[in-house]
């Protein structure tokens, strides 16, 4: 495609998949898009596992990573709380109405506490020396972007772009978030509307990406939210976006990583059927609908500020997520997972490789639609 | 423009204006769009009034009307509930609270009750004798289009339409009620996102016009939600949408029907600025946030259901509106106005013509920046 940003990040389609699965990414990569690999809770020795095994796959096209390392995180010198600190800090109203919601799905709670002590290790990149830790492995493949999940990329993460000159990405939900990026210096903005699975605001795409253009200084904009056809992405392009960025596509992918229980409920689901709530980790995400969200939005207490309602909620869903493999009725119900609205238009189960040709197709069909309203 | 819809409509660009200002329905309609009167809370003899306007105005070019006309109005043989009856089936929980938000903010609530009792037309084409009325009328002039804002049009809609060869259109904001309305027969649907002002579903534009393209059987497809310009409806006709439906965009024209007040409130607000909640009518509808909304959101009892919560919040905001153009500083602060999240994009005063003609220079520029990324 003729287009500075593929010349500059040297790829062929400026589709960027978002994915914890390496396997896309490498097949993304390999596609002629830009495979970008979501480390954002995986511990330091399994990062390198995954790197290593990109790095091995993409036939030598680029790739990226994408963190959250906290904006503030040079004011907090001090040593982190301790796992046990974060545990005890947690309320009873929280873990007791998760307890019930197990409960009353016929889920068993035993444990909880014990894997709440395990999966601390988000909390470890949240203060210097883990940040540090991870931007040494990040920063040791051959990446040709890092994007930076939640605020402003701090110095440490922008010092170390600069001096390996690679390109650094920001997500961004408003207007105003987007200004202050440019000013941070970001060389590309991620655009990503209320649609968007995971962590969003709520301005919509549509609305959002000629915003952001309009005080990008001539940073290339990446679309994102509901995205997960090359007609999509020929609209957010239309509106100046130099690419789209995608992340819930991928999922139900044959590579993709959610489980099969989980797949199934995606290409079910209707754009009708995710929600926006903060009862996940404690900021909005959008996900699934499902008897644990429903629980929380019409009877639950007001989520924990983040990272707290994460351990609140997080080993109780995993809990979930395994059970419901197995075919247990309740956990069928309560389980859930972070997807978009896009999730109404993935109606076919496919691959990595074959959406991203089908990307190719759609967007120039779309161009081509566009065209012919222009013939005498 | 090359284009079945624009060819059936004798229209030149396929941009819809609904507007509740006949001046802004006229220049576009007379600028080669299509101008669409929102007749909904219009009293007979002013629909004439404004109807005989239009028709004088729009230089023979062709011109359309929404109305509300309830689905279930065939089932509801009986007589219509008196206003007094309404009246007195209004919950003090929900007028006493509006009363206490008037209240701190120095409006005085006198004669709230009188005006509830005045406004009532609303609900006389909720039975079939006004509902009747109001089709002899509107089909009385040579539309060219007719639009049904909630729900199916009823077969006494339909049947004058196709009596008179008027092709119907209706509002639709999911892929399920796009499909039911291609089974009853609609000519055109406008796919409208969650992002559009006044009644709105949750799902965003980007997702659901491909969506309801995905059901429309070859009906064709209008955008809507967000669109305030000709490069989001590019963005649109790129997702396969045969045109563009725009409501909040005239807003701010120097034609449009708001009070000076809301208009310069539109032109400062962000994309961020609007609330989509059930306050204002009963059902979920997007407007300005205001001092009003908020208390709503945060200290409201739950609205009541259509058509109930609009007789405790019109006669209130109506007095707001007042107030607030002679500069009461409470009333400034409580005002609010449908408008979609698009509003973030509006920011310069100008005029309905002018708004047409950007849009069409939009729409090439936006064609051509897409064409450009397929050069060699």
């Amino acid at each position: 495609m003729n287009s500075d940003l593929c010349r500059q990040l040297g790829i062929e389609f400026p589709l960027f998949a978002f994915s914890h699965c390496r396997d896309v990414v490498a097949a993304v990569s390999r596609a002629g898009g830009m495979g970008v690999f979501g480390a954002v809770m995986t511990p330091p020795d399994k990062l390198r596992e995954e790197l290593d095994w990109i790095d091995a796959h993409c036939d030598g096209r680029p790739y990226g990573v994408d963190l959250i390392v906290p904006t503030s995180i040079q004011k907090q010198k001090g040593p982190a709380p301790t796992p046990e600190q974060l545990l005890s800090a947690l309320p009873e109203t929280h873990t007791g109405f998760a307890d019930s919601v197990l409960q009353r799905h016929g889920v068993s709670t035993d444990g909880l506490d014990d894997s709440r002590l395990d999966m601390m290790h988000f909390s470890d990149n949240m203060n210097e020396a883990g940040a540090e830790e991870v931007l040494d492995i990040v920063f040791s493949y051959p990446i040709k972007l890092i994007a930076n999940a939640l605020g402003t990329p701090p110095p440490i993460m922008m010092e170390r772009a600069r001096a390996t000159g690679v390109p650094v990405a920001a997500l961004v939900g408003s207007k105003k978030h987007a200004a202050l990026q440019v000013e941070a210096g970001v060389d590309i903005l991620v655009a990503a509307g209320g649609e968007a699975g995971g962590h969003c605001g709520e301005v919509s795409t549509i609305v959002l990406v000629p915003e952001v253009v309009s005080v990008a200084k001539g940073t290339p904009v990446l679309a994102a939210g509901g995205i997960v056809n090359g007609a999509q992405m020929a609209a957010g392009m239309a509106m100046g976006a130099a690419g789209a960025w995608c992340g819930s596509v991928w999922l139900t992918t044959a590579e993709g990583e959610p489980p099969q229980q989980i797949k199934e409920k995606m290409l079910e689901a209707t754009s009708s059927d995710t929600i926006r709530a903060r009862s996940r980790t404690g900021k909005n995400s959008r996900q699934l609908k499902s008897a644990w969200t429903e629980a929380w939005e019409n009877e639950g207490p007001n989520p924990l500020p983040m990272p707290h309602q994460s351990l609140v909620s997080e080993p109780a869903l995993r809990k979930v997520e395994k059970l419901a493999q197995s075919g247990h009725e309740g956990a069928e119900k309560l389980s859930t997972y972070w997807v978009g609205q896009g999730v109404g238009l993935m109606n076919q189960a496919t691959s990595a490789t074959a959406v991203v040709q089908q990307f190719k197709e759609d967007y120039l069909e779309a161009i081509e639609r566009l065209n012919a309203t222009l013939e005498e």
